[in-house]
């Protein structure tokens, strides 16, 4: 039996406008290494994507084969719903072996189903493939023609079905609980590490209609002389007044992830801080103003920019990105940035990050907010109130 | 100021240890990209790892040199303490773009610091290096004789330091009090999702003296008809009577990781339960006993086999495997696997998972112990009862 989260038709539509692509590249196949990718097409979800593991998607096949480690066979068979003929597996002396890699036994499964001399597509960006992966493939098949098709799926997976809006805006609902932990557990003298823990419980304890999913990152939430950075995680040291706390927090509901950010500060901000929040505020508002179908990406950008930079503040990184299923190491899906360059023309049911957080001379706000774009404009996900928080 | 974890004669060591076989391989200088490697020689951490980072580590230099994004140079201050001639970055513009790879710019630095007609080790199984990167880094340095040095740095880890060991029993006290917390929690008619969500705070607030960190890997715990398999997660179902659930959890303690994993039984366990249980426990004690300088990593496996075998089981997949620092998406330090093949000889400071998780035919058992090599044989990290837990 299968345990999908989506319907039959669902999955059916994606499978098209793949092969629409595919069609358009003139791929005969498709090998997705991608977690995200797999589980878009097929629906497998399990945490093995730390050891080869492939989608393989024909032109001219009514049905994707999945090709991973035999230890997994039971775990797709009950993600996927798949028959056994569209399950392959190979065995564990394949698993990080020195004198072997699983991508040879691939090669030569491609070679048996007759692709042997195709022109195949493979995702030479996606950190599951590696280059020893790659490299392996392409000696064991000497007759097919290699093409790079990084993010063909990725792109695909940019506009969102209600089906998957769905899915976001429960995720949204369990981070907005998540933020909300994350402020009132926060005071000066409780460890930094008993607020993680809470927040992670809040995450995965979700709402009382739907749990959370682990999540591809965890919660970032630098606090004092670190959050001149991002990326940084909690340290056992107590939250201290006079001290700022950006908490990035991330919740994941059957893999479909919304962040959410805020800076939070125990004691009194300086009126340089205040003018930062009042940059990213104006910011946001001028972004979710300008997001709207027709609209580009760099359009977003260069209306955050325009607002915020009546403040004399300049975000020299990208102030948000598309957003949607996820495993680790990352929440984005690596195709439209809202950044200067990016000429994507928004659509309905394309699902943002606006990420405008600052980090300028040592001084910082993190407030973002996640949208989707409707037929008319840009709807938050998140109603969680849009400011820097001060405690007490 | 730097905030490592180590001192500077833990780090010298580290890099005397690595530049030795460096010189083996006659390397002049190796490109680190597993994030873990990064940390293990340079301190630095950060959720960052899902961009190209890399460290630089030359034969003939006193000091590596990390090179990343520009925006998570002060975190590599911060973690580091390396002076800025050693911290290098790329901007932002090169993040996630069509049109350009930080590659490129690392191929240009390594021209410029003098190595362009250099032999270059690279970690070609590595996540994080990819395969366009990988690409990329030859197309900019032609001159270059590439190297493949995967796991160099990892097979140096496998032995720990005092101070790393340290690190590790307190991932163990960790991890113990996320099992007790589990077993505690789960009960017929509770969601799975609210007990991983105790799990993780259990995890992450740790104990009154120390946190934890994010581990590489979710707390896994599959129940019901999915214990059939591993690696599948939680859900929202509640737990039932006469269902089994398998923990498999791990806590992080500065990069460190913990893992242990126990088999609950909710109701009345099946004799063939009981006879999996009996020939994991005799396996487990068997093969802690074979366990000890001298010894090699098959013959662990040959005592588990021994023993275990006895109950008519056999596990097609290794037993065991190497466990240190990590970062998603495995805390196996893909170093030594405890099978057949392996004939990694066991030394004082080696440390493993011994994890003879059983998942035949339908019915499983996942017990297993971490442990330590001693100088004379084998000490777990964890005391936690060793057995199938039945309640109530």
């Amino acid at each position: 039996m299968t345990q999908a989260t989506f319907d039959a038709a669902e999955y059916a539509t994606r499978l098209a406008r793949v092969r629409q692509r595919m069609a358009e590249r003139r791929l005969d196949l498709l090998i997705l290494t991608d977690p995200c990718n797999l589980y878009y097409l097929s629906g497998y979800d399990a945490w093995s994507f730390y050891v080869p593991q492939y989608l393989l998607v024909a032109a001219d096949a009514t049905h994707p084969i999945w090709f991973g480690r035999a230890m997994d066979l039971r775990g797709a068979e009950i993600t996927t719903g798949y028959d056994a003929a569209a399950l392959e597996a190979y065995p564990d002396d394949y698993v990080q072996a020195a004198d072997r890699h699983p991508a040879q036994l691939l090669a030569a499964l491609i070679d048996r189903r007759g692709w042997g001399g195709a022109r195949i597509g493979v995702e030479l960006s996606s950190y599951y493939l590696t280059a020893v992966g790659h490299a392996q493939l392409k000696a064991g098949l000497p007759r097919a023609d290699f093409v790079d098709a990084s993010l063909l799926v990725n792109w695909v997976r940019l506009i969102k079905s209600p089906a998957e809006i769905d899915c976001m805006r429960v995720a949204g609902k369990i981070v907005e609980g998540a933020m909300r932990t994350a402020i009132e557990t926060i005071d000066a003298g409780v460890r930094q590490c008993d607020v993680a823990a809470e927040i992670y419980r809040a995450l995965i304890a979700g709402t009382p209609e739907h749990g959370g999913q682990y999540a591809s990152s965890p919660p970032l939430m630098p606090s004092g002389e670190r959050v001149a950075t991002p990326h940084l995680s909690w340290t056992d040291a107590p939250y201290r007044v006079g001290e700022q706390t950006n908490f990035e927090l991330v919740a994941s509901r059957h893999r479909y992830h919304m962040p959410l950010s805020r800076s939070v500060f125990l004691g009194r901000p300086s009126p340089r801080l205040r003018s930062l929040e009042q940059a990213a505020l104006d910011g946001i508002d001028a972004a979710l103003d300008a997001a709207r179908p027709g609209a580009t990406a760099a359009d977003v950008e260069a209306a955050w920019q325009g607002a915020a930079g009546r403040y004399g503040v300049r975000k020299p990184a990208r102030c948000g990105y598309a957003i949607g299923i996820a495993y680790p190491p990352t929440f984005g899906e690596q195709t439209a940035s809202l950044r200067p360059a990016d000429r994507t023309v928004l659509e309905p049911g394309m699902t943002f990050h606006l990420m405008p957080g600052l980090w300028l001379d040592g001084e910082s706000i993190v407030i973002t907010e996640p949208f989707v774009v409707t037929a008319t404009g840009a709807e938050p996900f998140c109603a969680f109130e849009r400011k820097l928080f001060v405690k007490p």
